[in-house]
């Protein structure tokens, strides 16, 4: 892979797999980086400003949204949540491929605002296999587990304006999947303009001298 | 990767090395054909119908033409060279990825007339590199390897239109970087619809189901 990193976002329903595969993802691949959040919300114990999220005031988060540092933001249960630009922007600009998890609306807002976004929908292949997820995780009440499974018929009409679905069978598959993906886009005509560029002016250069 | 073939479409400068990735693509993967042209041309000493080209008449050419059953022609050097449509699609529907190795100017009348086909452009890293590679064939006169490099500064200008660019710096890893490009092709939303509509409904019906 070669030049600047790119921005990549990733959304799926609750249970397929997604932060599974993202710790995987860096832990094997060193051109990552995580997009990090900025909340309004309290820390919960155990949270790390910096790295969960970035922990801030009402009026600084105002102050973000007055000045166009967010990439995009929204409102959850009186809290403010948004996309800080200046990290993804640094991320991005050292070479990192910044991946961005994010809810199917947020997606949405993103690719509107930059349109080379792309994005990944990561899924089980299916639901049933999507119920023993979550049952399997037996961290949630039955109640909170048919709460998702709602959220996900909604999500599910979201799937067709992703870029790309990614089915989360096997988290090595899916991994090496999701890499390769970034590899391509990398490969896009779009991100190749400057090689495009240099090899045309060669070949000119190389004519006109005269061989 | 799941779902009927896809058509491909790979050009790029002649010395790029396109001709040795297409070999070792077609070793190392079960999930690819190679598009077979029809001619009017003689066959040379060695080359084989079915195989090189379908070589046929001139009457025979025309007949496809009139029939709609060619996806492009051209004539060159006063022969007709074109892609049969039938090959193609009846390797795609056996599920096959179709790689079509065609010039520039084919490339882009075939993506007019099937707008889902991805365009490869395959490339040596720089133009020294190029000449480097022609010279090295050792099969050419110094004459003719101009000939290329200036018909290079043409197709140079056509890498913009490409969908992606293929930089041939190393073989074994071009041809992994192929074959990742076509999985991921296949993880294109557009090719997924079946799949995005099967999961949506069993969520539906999961839900409908008073779960």
């Amino acid at each position: 892979m070669t030049g600047n990193g790119l921005l990549f976002i990733v959304s799926g329903f609750s249970g397929a797999g997604k932060g599974t595969i993202m710790k995987e993802l860096l832990r094997r691949y060193d051109n990552y980086a995580l997009s990090v959040s900025a909340t309004t919300r309290k820390p919960r114990p155990g949270e790390v400003h910096g790295k969960d999220y970035f922990f801030i005031s009402r009026e600084e988060f105002e102050k973000m949204i007055r000045e166009d540092a967010l990439i995009e933001y929204a409102t959850y249960a009186g809290n403010y949540y948004g996309t800080p630009r200046k990290y993804v922007e640094e991320m991005m600009a050292a070479g990192k491929d910044v991946i961005l998890e994010i809810e199917v609306q947020g997606a949405q807002k993103i690719k509107e605002k930059m349109p080379e976004t792309e994005r990944i929908f990561v899924t089980p292949p299916s639901a049933e296999e999507l119920r023993r997820r979550l049952t399997d995780r037996g961290s949630e009440t039955e109640e909170e587990i048919e709460k998702r499974l709602r959220r996900a018929v909604e999500e599910a009409s979201y799937m067709p304006l992703y870029d790309f679905i990614l089915v989360n069978d096997d988290l090595d598959r899916a991994v090496t999947e999701l890499h390769g993906l970034v590899c391509t886009v990398h490969d896009r005509s779009v991100h190749r303009q400057d090689f495009n560029r240099e090899i045309k002016k060669q070949l000119s250069d190389m004519m006109r001298g005269g061989n």
